[in-house]
């Protein structure tokens, strides 16, 4: 795409305008803007003056129209309530728009730069089954974006333990907070709270079911890193390795990359461990080849993500692996066997480090290729989307950015 | 009272001012002031100008004088310490006059407005026997007015198993924090706390005490459903339904009600969970009818209010029910044998929605009569309320707010 | 030091400004700064002409130049990391200027001014062990500089439940917040937290190993309560009484007071809990009298100084006493049989006040020496020095101070 149109399309998507009201915005004519839009081989096509390309420029983020209509939360609000509770939601168009917001999110994320566009709103963080890191990137993404944080860390609320339904008790919450993140050890339950709630719910997790920040951070991570390397997602060669059969992490990951074209799935399990059937059918339907492979040196041939997953015991009841068999190691010596220089290695943590565990391997924390706590981090810039965006947020929380004064 | 003697006494309550400092603020005579507050029956009396009743009407809430004398607070430390422990402290007039500051609280709580009034101080919430939602709902509540809060949720403090005595560990987190919040199992030890505590406490519930801000929120939620249905509480049926024995709200709500006139008390219990003989007594002393009924039939007869509780198998040891006897299950049938087009349905949550509880039935969910969910609700306006008047500055919490940005 | 000397010496000190920088701040020659400051006996000395004594004085603490470069934070991280570990990084001057951004701190832990200088900022508050004070101190004293707070209160991580190193738990909350605070029940876990943290870490507590900030906090309060009395610290009689082997308070305290000059020690405990040898001889070393004693009587005689202790059961394993023999209880009699008029009672707390433990007893309460509570209360002031100064903000805390609206 051209400079030209590409410039306008952003700006167009970033201020969230019609043709319209953009050409008003402009102080030009809806005709005039149409054809600096043309394709480059259109005769039609007029070369924009110098003066708009400045003028679109001082605009940048920090001039979106904040009454301009904001569309992303409709987008993912498919069942008509701004919750988000599944990766399915996605298309490829909504997932990318999703990054694209986290991205804006990076200056604050990273101590840059301070917004308060949420102050004044309160975020229930409902742990119904400790994850004290996931509890707190949520809490601080919250927090990054000017808002406050009630937690309960509990397994149970006390008046859950007097009988009270999961409908009265994500009624009342919903009367005293303004988003509600909940993580629960069944699957359904996160839905059966949005279903009462009257303020947007966001599944932190459901047993064997959803975590779709997950999902989201894994997805940005996986962009932010062939991007470094200038490689795109799009044919893309994915190795996942460990237990796929319980690990819900690359059940939704493989959902948001079968989004994509062309990405060949190698998928590399202890035998019982495999990826579950409907997943791999669903990745081949959409036109990906997937292969299954039950070693690392069959399997892991040079891809350009190796994405390792701790063996999840909690899961498992007593039916499965205490430890990885030695084979399933990803160390130095495995990586230097079976990667590319250009692979990136990911894990959704947190790793087994035990001895004996034969999970993702220490001795490879300083190989540059390692990008798990690269991934960890990317959670506070997509948490912090997500709210913004189910909170109607995403084109206000750059405005009236300031610096920050403090440094780590 | 006639409206201009209305607007002016109201204007001068509002802005806590005497008459002359109200003469002054509206720049006539103290004189021609008195004049203007005589009843029309005096020959003295004189009219208003036009222009002075639109100038009060400019002054508004938000032009309140901040410096004003802010005597709530002083009418609150009934003990000379500014604690709210008990609903002993209220007469009527305190009572309404708190509730007037909660209604200004209301588009804060509802997230149309944001004030940062309390910005840079600290609640200490300790809660010392679980309960998440009252936690959280005092928590949001300083929230929503600017501060910030430390939660402790243990059943008890570290220090204190090391023998801390609850003088020093009152008087240590005085230090540390601007208002405390103390919830504990145990009749008279937030008393204690208070005692030694050189900020606010507010009772959050102490065992078969007392749990004043309940009380006052369940007050509050009467006004307004009777209000909005054309009623006022003055000569008001209230049937009172399900364990009254052992119901710390419903012992605290009847001392309430006892403040107003002429209410009609009907008492409905299970044979052993009567309400205390004692405060059938103060009802009746103070001039109210107070009948006493073992079953619904007999006892819920079209009221205005049905108050429901929960069996309180807490705070019973061994002594008591499992659960209700079938016939006091309060669901749909009962209300439409039962109750009239008006009556508010209420409950001080959680109920029990277990099966055979017999509790307030999820059936009448629908049913706008249910007031329960609005109940909860005004627990954030109410408790804005509380801290805002201990704190001295409930007259200043609605100047500069601004708008929230965010929806839910 | 003349006051000419000292008045620039301090400025420069507290702008953080060399004497180019000075000069040109106050618009005259780095020459004529040179010749003002010279000794009196200098021939080349000038006195400096009372408009600049002035202009100095009008630049306060508020009118910093936060541009300039902040050493404090260099000078704590010893170890090239901004980490508050151990009381060894300090000396004497060290110490003192740490002290005095302390000082800056007081208006706002008074709750007189309010700061946001942290607004955005998040402190991750991680309590591997219990000690819900400790906590709240710290999550206060962020709170009290603009920053929002995430804790964790459980006994471990969940992460770490399923094998996660120390290493990779705090690298990932490095991610999420802005400084660390931990607490952990074993020695050199904290430190090994620091190792892989890419933020500040301040020991919160390690098992018996250091908890810096209270021994600061001690100090503090020490040249506080000394300088209320017109005395000084240098030459001070320090008592310390009771389990002076496990209390890990003394231990750090005794290293700070022997940066001091000639204090004389009078270490009094039971047979069996005697301070350990090699913090004897250091004291000794740096040239400070050290007497040992086993009784209160012959121990504590008129000290500047009487440091009380509770016994550590909890570090003690089953080894140890349960409570002090009777004649260690530091009572009302106690106090008035063996100090002096101008004797500072101090102790870390919690003092265990059940029957029988005779630690320092409850009927000192009223006395106007106990020091214990003015002692916690600098926890607030001291923690707040302690982030701002890891976090680069000590200079900037103090501009742009608003009133506290509230009154508590």
């Amino acid at each position: 795409m051209p400079a030209q149109q590409a410039l306008l399309r952003d700006a167009m998507q970033r201020l969230s305008m019609t043709r319209n009201a953009f050409a008003e915005k402009l102080g030009v004519s809806r005709r005039a803007l149409d054809t600096w839009l043309l394709p480059e081989t259109s005769s039609e096509r007029r070369t924009m003056p110098d003066v708009v390309a400045r003028l679109i420029g001082t605009m940048g983020l920090a001039a979106n129209d904040a009454s301009a209509p904001t569309e992303l939360r409709d987008r993912l609000a498919r069942s008509g309530r701004p919750h988000l509770l599944s990766v399915d939601v996605f298309d490829r168009d909504l997932a990318e728009e999703v990054l694209r917001v986290a991205e804006r999110m990076e200056p604050i994320a990273r101590r840059q730069k301070v917004t308060r566009v949420l102050e004044g709103a309160v975020l229930g963080n409902l742990f119904f089954e400790p994850s004290t890191r996931t509890r707190v990137s949520f809490g601080a993404a919250f927090c990054r974006l000017g808002g406050a944080v009630c937690d309960t860390t509990g397994f149970t609320f006390s008046s859950m333990a007097k009988g009270e339904s999961i409908h009265d008790t994500s009624r009342v919450m919903s009367g005293y907070v303004d988003a509600l993140v909940v993580r629960h050890p069944e699957q359904g339950s996160v839905a059966q709270f949005a279903a009462a709630a009257t303020v947007p719910v966001i599944n932190g997790g459901d047993g064997p079911g959803e975590h779709p920040t997950q999902a989201l951070l894994d997805l940005y991570t996986i962009h932010r890193e062939l991007a470094r390397a200038g490689r795109k997602l799009d044919g893309a060669h994915v190795a996942m390795v460990g237990d796929l059969k319980h690990g819900r992490t690359v059940h939704s990951l493989i959902k948001l990359l079968s989004l994509y074209k062309g990405i060949r799935f190698s998928l590399v399990s202890p035998a019982s461990l495999e990826m579950p059937p409907a997943l791999v059918a669903l990745a081949r339907e959409r036109g990906h080849k997937v292969a299954e492979y039950d070693s690392v040196p069959k399997g892991v041939r040079q891809p350009d993500i190796l994405y390792a997953t701790r063996i999840q015991k909690e899961r498992m009841g007593g039916e499965g692996l205490e430890a990885y068999p030695a084979s399933f190691r990803i160390d130095r010596a495995a990586v230097k066997a079976h990667c590319a220089k250009h692979t990136v290695l990911m894990h959704p943590l947190p790793r087994d480090s035990t001895a004996g565990a034969n999970d993702l391997a220490d001795d490879l924390d300083r190989d540059p290729r390692l990008a798990i706590f690269r991934q960890t981090d990317s959670g506070i810039p997509v948490r912090m989307a997500i709210f913004a965006i189910l909170l109607g947020v995403e084109n206000l929380v750059t405005k009236d950015l300031r610096d920050a004064v403090w440094r780590t």
